[in-house]
């Protein structure tokens, strides 16, 4: 047993400095030397330099000429993230858009694409095959520019097994739909690992990596549906199940209008985006506008629905960031107002501590990004994995 | 640097191995050999058995003749913690009565007292003059018994800031109380170590250790006002100012009765205990009778408040364990109808995944046992601070 312990140790320990030596290279803003990677990690040289051989051989690391400069010594070559290697694939599916994003290795988003187009009537696998058309069409663009795509993530507004399905979307009104499945037998995905997320709790991963250093927020992402991503202490809480942040579902006025899961008075009825459009009397998002007194009403109405839920998220949580997203990053101007008197009125610890409230940092993209940067993640966490298959 | 270093490093090895000791006899339902101690934790036996002597020594551990059995060889002696040893005190004010209890290092409650009075005239240096007093009469009673009291700790029903202070516990008309200061300074309880928690985190703490293996759940204590433990993957999550778990303050009904924190609606209006007498036309909860049909009506009522509140819980957290403590307990059986009747109608996951609502394990004493607890794991997380003292 000893002895076959011993190359599984080995290849363990070269996995784990493949990555020290990556995240070395992704954490530093400018070319780095290899010898200031030795120096940061405490890894000798000569195996510093082994690991970059690796590294660059599998497209994850390029080597850089230093820009000429004055004075003595030949300065060293630097070592930086490769953006022509792998590349993750982000996929969203939302009740009146698709939509997805090439992202490579540094982050930085290549290629996107956004169709606007209600997807209820299609049902399932028409919607599911349209958004895998959507992705062969990234994945074309990407290959056009000899980025590897490594994998695929989508983002859904409903609740999601462990397996890929989805037991409800209650928006898109889908029961028990193999997602996962679905849109992994399209042809434009074939051979693309593939993972499914809840939306919110994408949008609020891509928050906590893009945002403004909160560890502790609840990330609210307002479409037709209201998701909720919940970040304790740095880390994304998925309660047991994986089902943590319905707030759309929180009852603000339980004996208000009946919700399509079936409760009364839910926060969608007063503040999802078809009632706040419909008091506002306008068709769609983009008609809303903020000098109109009807969508200034509409706006201060949906914010205090959405202030008395957010009341209930601070009482119980304890949390001092609120981040609003998707269709809400843009009315926030409208919504504060309301959101704040409740806030103010209802958390009994807000003489105390102030709760912070601000637009998400990545907008209506947060989800997508969210499931893309899951991708690159992974590879930043275990380059090991991807050197083997590439 | 190195020789200083060494002394520590020696130090703390002694530390983590006499705390590794206490747990494998603290863990074992019976006596346990110094010989069953070195081979469930690696040490070697003349290891085991100095830290054994020194456990002795400090009065944390018992060695025992062990029962007399047939067959031959004799039998070792065994190890059990000692119960004659330290102890600790736990102390909880609520609005309308004073308690305390001393619990040794096996966890059991030696002496208990519980006096029932409304607690808001007299004011907060008064309280917890009166409780200081109580508590000392509980250490006379330990130290009557040889019992050794480490320290104590506080439960009270408001916020808790990181000094002990109280910046405020509405259901008591607190504002900017100096508990740990005041009750410190209280005669009966000199020279004795004093931490001070909320109770609604203290009770969800013992209630994790008693309670029936729930990794995650929420504890709801009902008393004059409603608090919630939130215990997470076995963590209690406190929140960014240690705040969390305030549900009696979510509006359950925004545009109801005001609230003692200045809000409207709140759970407590509807489902605190003064609700619930009034509601049933009774003075105390002992007249609390489910045979009378005003007692059921006011339950019901409480018990859809309840469950509303609860429902806008799990659809947030994906808790799939409701535990009802304090006041609550008792009454579960007229409560649970209606609370089950919101939970199926409101939680989004009704159908995929039921919610467990059972009764806390330690009833309305689970606040003074965590609190006493919090003292006696400290001892069992660190015996050589112990030792140090003794």
């Amino acid at each position: 047993m000893a002895a076959a312990d011993a190359p599984v140790r080995q290849s363990s320990v070269r996995a784990h400095n493949l990555a020290l030596v990556l995240r070395q290279v992704a954490e530093s803003p400018n070319p780095v030397s290899r010898a200031a990677v030795a120096s940061a990690t405490g890894l000798t040289r000569a195996t510093v330099s082994a690991l970059v051989e690796d590294l660059i051989a599998g497209a994850l690391l390029l080597e850089v000429e230093p820009a000429p400069r004055s004075g003595a010594g030949r300065p060293a070559a630097g070592l930086i993230l490769n953006r022509a290697g792998p590349a993750a694939l982000g996929l969203e599916i939302n009740v009146d858009y698709l939509a997805g994003c090439v992202v490579d290795l540094t982050g930085t988003v290549r290629h996107r694409i956004v169709e606007h187009a209600d997807q209820r009537p299609a049902g399932a696998p028409a919607a599911l095959a349209a958004l895998g058309e959507l992705g062969g069409r990234l994945r074309g663009l990407a290959a056009a520019e000899g980025l590897d795509l490594v994998g695929a993530a989508l983002a859904v507004p409903g609740l999601v097994a462990a397996d890929g399905r989805i037991p409800v979307a209650p928006n898109l009104g889908w029961q028990d739909v193999p997602a996962a499945a679905l849109l992994g037998a399209t042809e434009a995905l074939a051979g693309l690992p593939l993972t499914v997320d809840n939306e919110a709790n994408l949008a609020a991963l891509g928050e906590l990596r893009a945002g403004g250093g909160a560890r502790s927020f609840i990330h609210v992402s307002g479409e037709i549906g209201i998701g909720a991503g919940i970040v304790l202490d740095g880390v994304l809480y998925r309660g047991v199940h994986g089902w943590s942040g319905e707030i759309g579902h929180l009852p603000v006025h339980p004996d208000g209008p009946p919700c399509r899961c079936g409760g009364t008075g839910c926060l969608e009825q007063y503040a999802g985006q078809e009632a706040i459009l419909r008091a506002a009397g306008v068709p769609t998002p983009d008609a809303l506008d903020l000098t109109l007194p009807a969508t200034r009403a509409a706006l201060a109405a949906a914010g205090s629905a959405l202030g008395i839920a957010l009341a209930a998220v601070v009482n119980l949580l304890d949390v001092d960031t609120i981040v609003l997203g998707g269709g809400y990053a843009p009315l926030l101007p409208g919504l504060r107002g309301s959101i704040e008197d409740e806030l103010r009125r209802r958390v009994l610890t807000a003489d105390l501590a102030p709760v912070s409230l601000r637009p998400a940092t990545l907008g209506a993209d947060a989800a997508m990004r969210g499931a893309a940067d899951s991708v690159i993640r992974a590879v930043h966490a275990d380059p090991a994995a991807w050197l083997a298959r590439a």
